[in-house]
C-alpha cells in the first residue's frame, strides 16, 4: 500500500495541513512539529507525489527536449551536456526524438505544454507552419541550440555559421587546393543549409578560386549522404583535390568513398569536416574539422533558459558562441608538396 | 491568461462536472453535451493540465530511463529504439544520464519515484546497496536493458553474452590465430564483464589453445582505453596476432593504436569488436564484430516493460535475444595465408 499524507499525519500525531506545510517548506511551523513530521516520513518511507505538489507549486521541474537524431554523436554530446547542467539545478528532461517527422513533434509539444514543462530546448530548425503557430501561441519559454529558424522571436545558441565557413574554405584554399568540392545540407536550414553554403562560396569567389558547378553537393548531414555525394563528386572528369563537407557525419562518408574507390585521403583528396565530435579522433586519418564547442552549446542553452523560467530580463537576441579549426591529418599542403 | 476548466463550463452553459466527464472520457455523457463542451474547448484553446488529470486516473504517461553514457553510440542507439516505441504508446521519457555516478542515480530514482513514472528502464549494471534497496522496494515496475544485474528479481532484456564472445574467439581460431590477445570489460559487471571473458577463456582452453597472461587486458569500454590497453598489448615481446575486445568503440581504439604503431589491421594484426554499433561501418578496414540485435534490444525493452505496467502476468525469466557475428575487413585468414 502506497504511504499517503494522511497515515504521516497520524504518525506524527499532527493534522494533514501541518504535514503539508512542512512538505512545502513554509515558515512558522514549530521546530517540534517539525522534527516529528520528518520523523514519521523517515518511518514510514512517505513518499510526496511531485505531481500533487507540482499543482500547488506550480513548478514541474520539467524541461521538454526536442531532438532531430538521437543516434547522432553531435546531437547526443549537446543533449548529454544539457542533461548534466539539467540535473545540477534539479530540472529533468523529457527527451524527444523526431527523425524529422513533423506530426511527432507537433505530437510532442503538445504534450509539452499538458504536462506543464518550464522550457522547451529545439534543436532543429524545420519548423512548419502549425509548429510556428504552436510555439508563438504557448507561454513557455523556447530556446533553440545549434540551429536559428526563420523566427526572429526566438533565442538561439550557436556559432557563426557563415564566418566558420569562410574560414573552413580559406584554410583548403591557403594549402593550395585550387578546386574544393562543397557537400552543403538542408538548403531549407538557415545556419546549416545557407550559412555554410555562403561561406564557402564567399571564401571562393573572394580569393578568385572557380566555383565549378559540378563541385558543388547537397546532402542530409548523415554518413550515407556524404559517401553518396562524394561518389558524384568522383565521377566528374575533373574531380577536386579538396572537399569541405559540412558535418563531420558527411565528412567520414567522404573519406570512406574516396579510400573504396582506391584513392587516399589526403593524398589524393582533402579532406574538411564541420561539427567537431567524437568521430574527428576515431577515424584514420583523423579529421580536420571546424568545430563548434558541443559541450558549451548545451550548458550555454541551459543557462539562458533557466533565466528565461526565473523570469529573469535576458537579452532577445542570439549567444553567439566561438568555432575553431581543428587542424588534424585528413588536409594535405600541396604548397609543400610542390616545394618538394 | 491560461484557459481555466470553469472558462469551458461557462462558454460551453454546463457544468466543472460535465467537463470533467467528457474531458476523462466517461461513459453516460449525453452527446449533444459533448459536443458542446468539445467546441467550447476548440474555441477557447484549452489544454486540460496532464498534471491534474494524472492526479485523477493515476497515470502519468511517463517513463524513467537511467543510461549510463548517452554520447556512446550503442546506448544511444537503444535510446532512440525506445523512445519510438515509447512514443507510438503515448509514454514519454525522462531521460537520465548517469556517467557513472552512483549518487546521481539514486537521485534521479527518486525523482522517478516522486514524478510517479510508470516504469523504469536501467541498462547499466553497477546496482550498489542503497540502489538495490530503493529498487526492490518501490512499486514501480524495473526492467534491465543490454544488461543483467547481480539481482534474479527483475527481467533483463539480453543476448547469451558467454555464448556470444566463445563464438567470437572461436571465429578467430578457426581463422588460424594462435595468440588471441583480449580487452575485457569491468569484471564487477555480470554481462558485459564476467561472461564476456569466460566465453573467451574457455573457447581457448576448449580449442587447445594457449591463454597468454600478458595477452589478457581489461578497459572500461570506452575507445580511450581500447587505445591504451592495446598500447600494454603491443609492449610485450610477443604480441598477439588477433585481439578481441568486448565492445566496438574499444575495438576502434585498438585499431588506431595499432595504425599509430606503423602496423596494418589485419595484416599484423586482425581485431574483432562486440556490439554491433554504427562504428563498425564507419571505420576502415570495416570492423568484424560480435553483434547484439540493439534496435531489438530497445523495442523488447518497452514491450515488456508496458506489459508489467498493464498489469499483465509475464514470465520473470530474462529474454534472452540472438547473437550474430558478422565479418567484415579486420579480420585476417591466417590459413589462406599460409596456403598462399
Amino acid at each position: 500500500m502506497q504511504v499517503k499524507i494522511k497515515d504521516v499525519a497520524k504518525h506524527a500525531g499532527v493534522s494533514v495541513t501541518t504535514v503539508s506545510r512542512v512538505l512545502n517548506g513554509e515558515k512558522y511551523v514549530k521546530d517540534d512539529l517539525k522534527s516529528r513530521v520528518n520523523r514519521a516520513i523517515e518511518e514510514l518511507g512517505y513518499a510526496p507525489s511531485q505531481i500533487a505538489r507540482s499543482l500547488v507549486r506550480k513548478k514541474t521541474n520539467l524541461i521538454g527536449v526536442i531532438v532531430p537524431d538521437l543516434t547522432s554523436s553531435f546531437y547526443s554530446t549537446i543533449l548529454s551536456s544539457i542533461e548534466e547542467m539539467a540535473s545540477a539545478n534539479d530540472y529533468n528532461l523529457l527527451v524527444c526524438n523526431i527523425s524529422e517527422d513533423i506530426d511527432k513533434e507537433l505530437k510532442y509539444l503538445n504534450v509539452f505544454q499538458e504536462m506543464r514543462v518550464e522550457g522547451i530546448i529545439i534543436m532543429h530548425e524545420k519548423i512548419n507552419e502549425p509548429i510556428r503557430n504552436f510555439i508563438h501561441k504557448i507561454k513557455i519559454p523556447v530556446i533553440f541550440s545549434s540551429v536559428k529558424p526563420m523566427d526572429q522571436k526566438f533565442v538561439s545558441v550557436i556559432i557563426d555559421d557563415y564566418q566558420a565557413s569562410y574560414e573552413a574554405t580559406k584554410y583548403l584554399i591557403e594549402l593550395g587546393h585550387e578546386t574544393i568540392g562543397f557537400i552543403g545540407g538542408d538548403m531549407r536550414d538557415i545556419t546549416s543549409g545557407q550559412n555554410r553554403y555562403s561561406g564557402y562560396r564567399n571564401a571562393m569567389t573572394d580569393a578568385g578560386t572557380k566555383l565549378v558547378f559540378e563541385h558543388i553537393r547537397f546532402g542530409d548531414y548523415k554518413v550515407k549522404s556524404g559517401y553518396d555525394q562524394m561518389k558524384e563528386l568522383l565521377s566528374v572528369e575533373h574531380p577536386p583535390t579538396a572537399v569541405f563537407a559540412v558535418s563531420d557525419d558527411m565528412a567520414v562518408g567522404a573519406m570512406n568513398c574516396i579510400r573504396d574507390h582506391n584513392l587516399r585521403v589526403p593524398e589524393d583528396i582533402s579532406v574538411m569536416g564541420f561539427d567537431g565530435s567524437q568521430l574527428t579522433e576515431l577515424v584514420r586519418p583523423t579529421l580536420t574539422s571546424m568545430e563548434q564547442p558541443i559541450q558549451q552549446m548545451g550548458k550555454v542553452t541551459m543557462d539562458v533558459l533557466l533565466k528565461q523560467i526565473a523570469g529573469e530580463t535576458i537579452s532577445m537576441s542570439d549567444v553567439v558562441l566561438e568555432h575553431r579549426l581543428v587542424a588534424r591529418e585528413s588536409c594535405r599542403n600541396r604548397n609543400e608538396a610542390t616545394r618538394m
